[in-house]
């Protein structure tokens, strides 16, 4: 983390004047301690079991889960990133970065209830009235009650501007609003006393597409002037999912308003819900990224300890009449360096994009803050996209390396499978993120926040060459990508909008790879140069992983380029009438 | 088909004078409708039933999927290779592989039943006496009694030579058999009168390792002098798997012979077991290649129609106001065309490995024969390591089409991932399919094997160059990458155990996309030859989805390169300690 985050330097922007990063760092080896014995345990019953629906519609958890959330909200975890002014503790994003990479390899269907709630949060702390704030914002903060996020219909997906819920003011100034919401991320349980459904609806006349949407706060229990819970608002979970994965996440279909409307407040102006929505979304797709990175790290311990123990085969070198440790196989070592290497790389990246949050919401420079919020929304869908797509293939490297015990559920390699799944397609699939950064943030300042960020790489890349030794190699692979993802990059921002979507998936693959590379770059930079004064072994093996990414996985980012400018007219060849 | 096998060539051969490739082209037919009407209705209560173990130990099978079986044996599907000596139809190999391509996607647990049978058949014919194959050999082609291969122990995986089950003659010229099997797929069941174990173990005093594994027949059920069944054989099912796929498919935990050992017949010579297994494993290894191509097609079936069906936004050019159907969007169509262009390739090789095993069997002369078994044994790792690790990309990429509803077990596209996940583990994991073509296959007659498959892979870009215009480029694309497959093989061949090893996995995934393109370009030369007289659509769209696989698929073989050249100590370069 040193080495891609200036703790230090963050600690000295406003609002973060009370940071230590000794303390950061002991608080996430706290972490680290009760989530293994806390939530990790609560994963394989969580998945067995699972979530179901009461005849009243009620949704009942695992026992465990709700006691492992209340746990949590008594620590004061959820609280971490929350404005001190309600609650919260105002440290800085990356550090619930590195707590949600924790919480999500202990139980991802469980962290998904905290992440959303941040998330909310994050939106309603810049958008909601103070008064508001003052009712709710404590009690999300907190994780006392819980957040959701209500946008999913089922003829309003990818296209969120597609949405038909409807809101209509009343004369107390407060709204009502009616629609059904699909796909609700824990959008009902008993862990949390109040459940706070933020909900993208069309007040009357609002103009058609993503310009007509607000953002409504929908409690389940309506609140008293004195702070109690009142009654029971109109919202009811009408159906859960049957899903591949993260079977302990109830994933709900929700009837808001169906008897009477359901009784919501306002949240930013009316048909500004987009901007707020987006607030929202890109910090869960941050975090969606982070999903497959903390699967990864579980898979990876998972199949790390079996390495060692399984034995099977005899090694090149070993022992004759004695069965290896199969870690000893070349193959199976191939697959967690392969492993251990994009974890690395992954790790960075998001803690990278982490930062550059932080500093767009706290650098004291007005020109620093705009220039971190575009670094922060360029590598955000590619953090999203690249680390959940990879985090599908390394929890299924994980299985390999189980062998036919890796088919058995019980063997738990299975479910960080089945769980990572879920990461490529919501919070806005890999493909719509694709779109994202080439129609979107490529553009950007005319290009220069790309630009910039290349132009970091190349840095990179040069003081490496200068390095010489072992370093130079590294060094010259990373010009050689970065020069290849600049061809792939002016293509793109040159070309007819049907071609530039054409490319963009096999880009954002690239401009992933190619970032992996830059991160274990400057990882290796920076032990390189510490291990110029101690001799740790643990350096060197930064370095030695490193190199495995930029001489092994690299290469494979120009393996897309010819994808990337091929165009769209090869897409449509093929009539759809002759695709079968 | 037509362009990769020559059928009425094969159709020359001793023993095939009978076939007529129009019959095969028409049962064919008929067999895609008797499956879709009779065998696919069943993959999905096959997969949400499962089978259970009742208390005595017996399995019980989801009842469609058991009318199912009757039916396909009643009307003669499984018999369709085997021997007409004993009841079977005597077709060529290929008329099975393209009849287990729509099987398997029919429902693949089902399929494992009849395929391993086969499979089993494969090896009891050439290595089984006369007085076994006339008691047994005609139930197990018609499929009336069902087979297994029960080769697996809890200490003996990848590694068959640590197995331990032990096996000792009595007077009466049989055998009894004591040991307990893992993974034994349809090990126990009641859809069949009887299962015919193929169970390896160690005859007393067997040398250690490979070389003291002898081949054993042990009946679940004893058969009388006059072939009815007699009593029960001292076989139990002890225990099923609970699995992440396949569930309609029993994975048993089989205890033979735990009383007073199981009576079982020697099958071949003792201690000659693993050359035995092994025509059983080659034939059981390309039908899971078959696996994961099977599957992609559903897949891709299924994704396709819910592209054509759900509309999601605007495409550009699309009529303002209206959702398009999201099969309209550049990525969407790329998820596709990836599917559609890669299941074409996979398809292809596997269909000339099971011709050349056609070959190999019946070419009238000694050095065609041979010739076509080496083309086989190169090509079957290849076939089923490339196929698998490829069929559950695509798998997933159908789910990814999919959206949200890809995550919902409903819609089925989640099971077809799940399914695909185990093709590339059993048979031997892709990793030892890696070490099998580097170690044994490519130094098959001093190299000359893979030489010659090589040079036909060029002598088609050549012809491809020759016919000018859109075929050239494609021409030039196949000789580079033949080239850089020329460069790793040549590598691999001089290199060191421990570097070949160390490369295996990446140079057998760059064998099989390049193969893929081989194939791509022989599909793409036969149509163009034909659009020359004929102006057929269909004919273009192979052109098209050629030229897709040549421009954007194909360029990720040279990817894999730096890996395959990287060496050994690179992967070894971290130490165990230092891996977490």
């Amino acid at each position: 983390m040193e080495s891609i985050v200036d703790l230090d330097q963050l600690a000295t922007l406003p609002g973060y004047e009370h940071v230590e990063s000794e303390d950061v760092y002991a608080a996430l080896d706290e972490a680290g301690r009760f989530l293994s014995e806390v939530v990790a345990p609560t994963n394989t019953v969580g998945d067995t079991e699972g979530i179901s629906m009461r005849d009243d519609g009620s949704v009942t958890v695992p026992e465990q889960i709700a006691a492992a959330y209340r746990q949590l909200v008594e620590a004061g975890w959820p609280a971490v990133t929350g404005d001190p002014e309600y609650g919260g503790h105002g440290f800085p994003g990356v550090m619930a970065t590195a707590f949600q990479e924790m919480l999500t390899a202990s139980n991802m269907a469980f962290s998904l209830c905290p992440m959303l709630t941040t998330s909310a949060v994050e939106a309603f702390q810049h958008h909601g009235s103070d008064e508001l704030k003052a009712v709710y914002l404590e009690k999300l903060i907190t994780g006392e009650w819980t957040g959701t996020m209500a946008l999913t219909e089922p003829e309003a997906g990818s296209d969120v501007g597609a949405l038909r819920a409807k809101a209509w003011p009343e004369d107390d100034g407060t709204w009502r609003v009616q629609g059904t919401k699909i796909y609700i991320t824990w959008g009902d349980h008993e862990m949390a006393d109040n459940i706070v459904h933020f909900v993208l609806a069309r007040a009357p006349e609002a103009p058609p597409g993503t310009k007509g949407i607000s953002l409504f706060l929908v409690p389940k229990y309506l609140v008293n002037p004195d702070g109690t819970l009142g009654e029971k608002n109109d919202v009811e979970c009408v159906g859960v999912e049957h899903k591949l994965g993260i079977h302990a996440s109830p994933t709900c279909v929700m009837a808001y308003g169906e008897q009477t409307g359901a009784v919501a407040y306002l949240v930013g102006e009316v048909n500004a819900g987009m901007r707020c929505m987006f607030t929202m979304m890109n910090d869960a797709r941050l975090h969606v990224g982070l999903e497959g990175l903390g699967l990864s790290v579980r898979a990876y311990q998972l199949a790390l300890a079996y390495a060692q123990e399984r034995r099977q085969g005899r090694a090149i070198g070993a022992p004759k009449d004695q069965a290896s440790p199969i870690i000893e196989h070349p193959d199976v070592r191939r697959m967690l360096m392969t492993m251990k290497a994009n974890i690395e790389a992954m790790r960075a990246l998001i803690l990278d994009t982490s930062a550059a949050g932080d500093r767009s919401a706290h650098a004291g420079d007005e020109a620093d803050r705009v220039a971190a919020s575009n670094r922060a929304a360029l590598l955000t869908p590619i953090a999203k996209a690249w680390a959940t797509d990879v985090g599908v293939e390394l929890t299924s490297l994980g299985i390999q390396i189980h062998g036919g015990m890796g088919f058995v559920e019980e063997t738990g390699a299975a479910q960080h499978w089945r769980d990572s799944r879920i990461a490529p397609i919501y919070e806005g699939t890999n493909g719509i993120q694709a779109m994202d950064l080439v129609m979107r943030k490529l553009p950007l300042a005319g290009g220069a926040v790309v630009a910039d960020y290349m132009a970091e790489m190349e840095a990179t890349a040069e003081a490496l060459v200068a390095a010489g030794d072992g370093a130079a190699a590294m060094g010259t692979a990373l010009q050689e990508a970065v020069g290849r993802l600049r061809e792939s990059t002016e293509w793109l921002l040159a070309a007819e909008p049907v071609d530039a979507l054409a490319g963009a998936t096999p880009y954002l693959r690239q401009f992933g790879v190619v970032a992996g590379g830059y991160y274990s770059s400057r990882m290796a930079l920076a032990a390189l140069h510490r291990l110029e004064s101690e001799d740790d072994p643990w350096l060197r093996a930064k370095v030695d992983t490193a190199r495995f990414y930029m001489d092994q996985i690299l290469p494979q980012g120009a393996g897309a380029v010819p994808a990337v400018v091929a165009g769209g007219e090869q897409l449509f060849a093929v009539g759809i009438d002759l695709l079968d």
